[in-house]
């Protein structure tokens, strides 16, 4: 089984176990919100990797992980929300679906977001794992999630775009995208009680493939195509954003992303078993969609 | 020394120590705005209260409790920029001073609301406390400040305002105000290893004194005065609110109120040296700003 395959057999799984979170609740229009944009696909890659970077540490029985993995499923989730408000990038279409604010109006869209991000501390605080691993998997998700990971980076994007007033794009795909990435291979190998030597190869490489992520996402912004990507592409040269290939040219982006794939190879060579990994690195700048 | 007068001292120190928060970083931008939120005033009465429940409990060197408090802060903070937000309440004005997106654009806003949130669970899962004990923290602060409290609320009063859709007045005042402030007397309780009945009778009174300093608002925003209380008095009416004074009328309101205050005193009941805590309930019904 190839790793395309591998990542649709986990979401198809995982997305079975999401579909009875957040379905009821007062009001029921802050449900319906949520429940609407947790359900509305992806790929599922975040909790891909915590899972798999567990497995590669040598955890068993990850099933009881679950929670934690739909947790950072649903601090996804509310940034994209929030990342798609008129005030950000203004998105009509995510996973080729009305955005959450589209279907629910503005002011539902960012309360659906803020009740999504909160309630991903506490099902993870409620999950009957050891309180000290839990407490490392919080800070761990904090941190890279916050205003030192994925929150500075979409402020650094947003007054890159609209006010021309911030430029490093290495500081904005780090923080935007990387970080979280890079926390939720952390957050596997600690879950997996793993060594310290271990949890620095899965942070190198969650870097690398974040990193990669990043760029060839600007990449297929440039040659994509809307229908199979479910986004309205080409919107990043519309609104003047920093990215890759804006700054380095198509081609240099390219060698760039697959350098880094190379580098997150490399990095999990001290594993045995290395292989969906491995795959999985590849497999994102052979990405179409 | 009368409460106001605890109070304004407890302020003073505490705003002195949140002073050094969030003061730089990058996007510099984004931690002006949440700087500017943070040190923008207000009674700090969420972590008085916690720092008082612990005392009441028989804490020591209370201290040591002090990232909890800040986090506390953030939390009520990052509720209060949303809150104002074109697409909610839409505020010029908070605490006598232009509101975070006035100031700063709705984007940042957006995201300065984000990332104090987020930072408040990176401050408590990086104090140097007990790791049982900061996850029982976690579950009760997210619990009570998500979709099963503050955000919840706050949808219901949006829905209620926007839609009509929506038409539970005790469901708004329960879940956007008193939970919150019910868990900060519970934290206290629970930093101070208290015994069940006594984090019990706290979580009563905060319930009871959570109640009354709404309704207490509801009714400011009748009869209070735009200059003193720093936000603009009679938008409830004119957004058509749901509140205590339009249903039950002016009187009864207040009523309902010193009933709560009443209650809340009585739970207290079982503490020695509740003076400080007493003379709180009282003053909640006695604010005129």
């Amino acid at each position: 089984m190839n790793v395309k395959q591998k990542l649709n057999n986990f979401a198809n799984w995982f997305n079975n176990k999401l579909e009875n979170h957040l379905k009821t609740g007062t009001p029921q229009k802050l449900f319906d919100a949520m429940h609407y944009s947790l359900t509305a696909g992806g790929k599922r890659i975040r909790p891909f990797l915590m899972f798999e970077s567990a497995k590669i540490c040598g955890a068993t029985e990850t099933e009881k992980f679950l929670d934690i993995a739909i947790a950072i499923e649903m601090i996804h989730t509310y940034s994209l929300i929030h990342d798609d408000l008129p005030s950000m990038d203004n998105d009509d279409l995510r996973r080729g679906k009305p955005t959450c604010h589209k279907v629910f109006g503005e002011a539902i869209a960012i309360l659906a977001g803020d009740g999504l991000l909160t309630y991903a501390f506490e099902k993870i605080s409620s999950s009957q794992l050891q309180a000290e691993k839990l407490i490392k998997v919080i800070k761990t998700l904090a941190r890279n999630t916050g205003i030192n990971g994925m929150v500075a980076g979409q402020a650094g994007d947003i007054l890159a775009e609209k006010e021309g007033s911030f430029n490093d794009i290495q500081f904005i795909h780090e923080n935007k995208t990387t970080k979280f990435i890079q926390a939720c291979c952390e957050i596997g190998a600690i879950l997996a009680d793993a060594t310290d030597k271990e949890i620095n190869a899965l942070k190198e490489y969650g870097y690398n493939i974040g990193m990669a992520f990043q760029i060839w996402d600007d990449v297929l912004d440039v040659i994509g195509d809307t229908e199979k990507l479910g986004k309205t592409t080409g919107k990043d040269i519309q609104q003047n954003k920093l990215t890759y290939p804006a700054i380095y040219g198509l081609e240099k982006s390219k060698k760039i992303a697959k350098s880094h794939v190379e580098k997150a190879i490399e990095s999990i060579s001290i594993f045995k078993n290395n292989e969906t990994l491995t795959q999985l690195a590849k497999f994102i700048i052979q990405r179409e969609v």
